[in-house]
This record gives structure tokens, C-alpha cells and sequence, in this order.
């Protein structure tokens, strides 16, 4: 693999089930109505927010599950990780299930990082199903990485707003559905941006990174995808994206978006966009998917970012580091 | 990979460089003379436990490059993780290096969990080098976990010590070295124990889980290993694993140990022993692997547990789940 990032699959592993459920907010933002489940409380029946954080990515795997069509015996491994410490959320939801588990932490990139090793895996022919998920929910994010809910605090301009949404879903050895043509495995990036209220500045060098990689390894052009769309850049960071593109001779048009900026309504007032692992998990599993099975988008280039900072680093004046994993999914055809 | 927890290699991945490092207590202890490198003080000339703890992980994957004699931009990827929160010491690590990053969290079993990946990417054909990695440091996780180091409260006599140490290796798809045979990915497991300061009875039967699927799938003994090792139940947490065995009609023998168990001296008075990501990966990659180069042991079971809890959880009247995943490795044949 020496000078290359990027790994072409041969036996394209197929994306076979997938499954999206979000917060009552979320519900109401732009894509709405390609999620499987609203929740009609951020709470989702249980006593603390940590809980309904790991509920809904129980919910999620079983609903992938389902989606795919197979047994839950039929899967082999569960690949997830999300942003609270020691990633409890996943870890504690894999008790629900019966196959063996691995834990990730790519941050926001979480879902490409599974969807990265979990088609790799796939493709070394020793599995047959992997689940793969991630999860986010703004009100254990405020106040472990932020600040206390009741204090109410103003939030900066830069700042977004983490998603409360779970995704999921089964990759296979065989069966019917959108296919992952290749992953490209990014490296850690850190350009010295610490405003913790920015990490779309933060993430962007490393998105910018990894496609110049991916460019570069599958020699492709950004007119070879019907959509190239990072995680959570967010307004600023998806325009910095663009203009550090720009610099490396690389014109971004119309069909590059982030999922943190598509997510909410201009009236829902939450700045810069969505954040979290749940942004582009639930956009993936849910709108992306439905697009790629119906076969309206032919090529995507999917590439969630991650800020990989805690607030121990911060507190001892580290800067942000990022990361950025992509999958090229191709759609059904028609 | 239906009814199976076990990837059985085809073409065993070679660990073709391996490295230690370790603070002066580690030194002093059981395995001392195996390290490769013993830290004068914990703090490593950094002004923070953590950032010695990074410092500590830099080190032990240059070390373990170099005792690859390969060069580092023909390492395609580095697989890692810590305890602690958003495994900041890995990824913080990372910046250091040009190549790509898949960041894991498995708690004290991170040492086989990045093995266990590795091993089955580069047996997937399209990966070369990779770099596993894991570290802890006392300091940091005793102010993360428990309580502030300047409190000097009592320790219970069923607690654990954390290991100050880093231990990285090359894995590496052609090339001279011990090699590993199988994996066996483990399942979430969680018996009910609530109890923080006793970390060895919350994983014992996750060992014991994937150590049952592990002789199932394998069709081996205990008599088929030189070693068989688990992580870090310390002395409690061994006791009850043999016992549990025991009941399921398998008598682990002599040739079954534990890292955590072994580490230190009893005059150094860590009550049931050694923890942390770092206790099992420098014993593993120093003692172990030096005794595997030499072929003096044939075939040794690599067993790291790892307690899958945050504060967060414990708070939230929260059981401690465990995890195991275990790894085959082969000596060198003399």
C-alpha cells in the first residue's frame, strides 16, 4: 500500500440495511422526512440523557438489522465509538447484542472510520456481516465538553450544534444494495486552530488532506461524484474547505455540501450547522442512502470529519488535531 | 464467519519490530530487565502527566520502527488508543507522524483489539505495515478515574495499580518475526459488578467468554499454548477466571498467567497488581515477544481484557461491562 491511502475494493462489500433515528429538532430540520424514527423527547423514556444517547443506537443496530434482512446471529462484528468518554454510549449498547464488538473513537469521523475498516474487513473474506453506528446527542455533548444546560450560556457565532440522532448499518459479503468502492484512511492533522467554538477551521485541513489523497490514489476528479459531502465542516469550515481546495488548483462546485450545514432550518437558529457523530450518521443512513439505493446519485464521496481535542487538552493549551476517513459509495443500478 | 468469533490467518501477519517504555517503578518491577526503555521520572520531561503520556507513545512506535528496520513512510497505518477521555494521548501522538490514523478504544484490551485489526487488514492483501500502539500512565488515569494524586486516600485492598508505560509493534504482511495465527474478536460481557476498585471480577467473565469461544473455535486446550495471558485482572480477577473455567470443565493450568498479575514485585505493594492499556502492551512487547524471537515459547494466547465504564456510567448507578479480544501469536522457529 506504500504512497497510497486509499484502498480499492475487489469484492465490493454492500451496504445491505441501514437505519436513522433522531431527536424531535432534528425531526424538524431539512431532512426530516428521510429519517426512520423521531423522537418525541430527547429523553426517549429513560432518566438521563446518557442513556437515551445509548437507547437510540440499540434502536438504530436492531432497526439495520431488520433493514437488511438477516438475523442477528448472522452478524459477526459491531464497529462503533462516539464522542462521550471511554465511549460508553456504544460500548454499553453492545451488551444488548450477541456478537463481538469493537470500539472506535474518530470522533465526528466515526461512522467512515467503521464504514472504512468494517468494507476492509468485508473484503479480507473471513466476515459475512458488519454493523456499523455511531451516535450523538447535543445534551450529554453540552455538558461534557461545554457547559452545564441550566446556565443557559450564549453561544459564539462560530459554534453548531450537535445532533441528538443515531445511524446505523449492515455491510455484507453478499446481497442487494449500495456498494463501497473504496476507502481512504486519513492522517491526523493539527494547523494550530484551538478555539474550541471552531472546530469547523479545526476539521478542515484534514477533510482538505484526505481528498487531495483520495484525488490522488483513485486518480478521479470531483466530477466523478454525484455528491462529495463531508461530516460536520459547517458553514465556515465547508467555505474554508473550499477555499484551501482552491489553493491545491481544485475547484469545489454544486455537488460538494456538508451534512452539518444541510442539516437544520434557517429558522432553527443553530448557527454554523450541525455537529456531532450523529450528523452525518443519520444524513448517511438515512437521506444519502435512499438516493444511492434508488440510484439517483451513482458516486458519492463521503467524508466525515473528526475534532479530536478533549477539554483536558484544551484546558492544558493543546491545539485541535483533526481527522478525516472517506468511503466512495456507488448506488444501485437501475 | 457465522457461529465463529475466530479469524484462522491464511497468511500470518509477521510482528516484525516491537518497543517498551516504561516509568521507574515499571522498571523496578518483575519485567524490568525486558523493557527497552526505563523513564527516569513519570513526567518525562513534559509539564503534564498527559503530555508525558503522549511523549511516552511517540517513543515506543519510532522504537518500534526502527527495531522493524523498515522506514517510516512505509507504515500505512497506525491503529490505536488509551483511556484516556476522546484518547487524546493517541491522537495527540499522531500529529508526529505521515501516516494515516484509526483511533480505538477498548480500554485495557486495546493492545490485542489493535492486533486483532491489524493482523486481520493486513491479511486483507491491501496493507503492508501497521502500526498497534497503546499506552496508560498512573497519574493521568488516577485523576480521570478516581481521585486527585494530592489527596493520598486509601487504596482498596482489591484495587490495581496503573502501569506508566507504552508499548508499540510493526505488523507487517512479509518480513522475520513472531506471527500471528488467529484472532478471536469478544463479545460485550457484563455480569453486574459495580464495584470500581475491583476491575479484575467486572472483566473475568469476559475472559472467560472469549477464551471459551476461543478453544471452540480453534479446537485447542490450554495444553496447545506455552502461555496463555490474560491483561490485567490482577491477582483477584485471575483467581476468579480459573475458577470460572473451572465450572465450565476447562483447569487452566500453569502455563496461565496474568500481566497485571506479574508485574510488579510484592515489595512494591500494588495490592492485586498492575492495570491499564500499558501494562499488558509492554509486557507483551518486551518479555513476551523476546521470548517468542528466541523460540522459546511456540504459541502463546494474548488475552487483554478491558473494563468498557466511564465516571459518567459508575454515576449513573451503572454495572461495568468487560471486553476480551485474544490473539495467537506464533515464536520463531529455531
Amino acid at each position: 500500500m506504500a504512497n497510497t491511502q486509499t484502498v480499492i475494493f475487489k469484492n465490493k462489500p454492500v451496504i445491505t440495511g441501514s437505519y436513522s433515528i433522531v431527536g424531535p429538532k432534528e425531526g424538524e430540520g431539512n431532512f426530516g422526512k428521510y429519517f426512520d424514527y423521531v423522537m418525541k423527547d430527547d429523553c426517549f423514556g429513560e432518566d438521563s440523557y446518557e442513556k437515551a444517547e445509548r437507547k437510540m443506537i440499540e434502536q438504530a443496530i436492531t432497526g439495520a438489522i431488520q433493514s437488511a434482512k438477516i438475523k442477528p446471529s448472522s452478524v459477526d462484528l459491531m464497529l462503533a465509538g462516539d464522542l462521550l468518554n471511554q465511549i460508553i454510549s456504544s460500548s454499553y449498547a453492545a451488551r444488548q447484542f450477541n456478537f463481538a464488538y469493537l470500539g472506535l473513537f474518530g470522533a465526528c469521523s466515526t461512522m467512515s472510520e467503521s464504514l472504512a475498516i468494517g468494507a476492509s474487513l468485508i473484503e479480507g473474506g473471513h466476515f459475512d456481516n458488519i454493523v456499523c453506528s455511531t451516535a450523538s446527542h447535543f445534551s450529554t455533548a453540552e455538558r461534557q465538553f461545554r457547559f452545564p444546560l441550566e446556565l443557559g450560556n450564549q453561544r459564539p457565532p462560530t459554534s453548531q450544534w450537535t445532533v441528538t440522532g443515531a445511524g446505523a448499518c449492515v455491510l455484507s459479503k453478499k446481497g442487494v444494495g449500495p456498494t463501497i468502492a473504496s476507502a481512504t484512511f486519513g492522517k491526523v492533522i493539527d494547523w494550530g486552530v484551538n478555539d474550541v467554538n471552531d472546530m469547523g477551521a479545526a476539521m478542515a485541513p484534514a477533510a482538505m488532506d484526505t481528498m487531495l489523497s483520495h484525488f490522488r490514489d483513485t486518480k478521479t476528479t470531483p466530477d466523478d461524484y454525484d455528491l462529495i459531502v463531508t461530516g460536520d465542516l459547517g458553514k465556515l469550515g465547508s467555505e474554508i474547505l473550499i477555499d484551501l481546495m482552491e489553493d491545491k488548483g481544485i475547484k469545489l462546485g454544486l455537488n460538494y455540501n456538508d451534512c452539518g450545514q444541510m442539516y437544520f432550518t434557517r429558522e432553527q437558529a443553530t448557527l454554523c450547522g450541525g455537529s456531532g457523530c450523529g450528523c452525518s450518521a443519520t444524513v448517511f443512513n438515512s437521506f444519502i442512502m435512499k438516493k444511492l439505493r434508488a440510484g439517483e446519485y451513482k458516486r458519492v464521496l463521503f467524508m466525515p470529519t473528526g475534532a479530536l481535542l478533549s477539554t483536558t487538552a484544551t484546558q492544558q493549551g493543546d491545539t485541535i488535531p483533526g481527522v478525516c476517513h472517506a468511503v466512495v459509495v456507488e448506488g444501485v443500478k437501475k
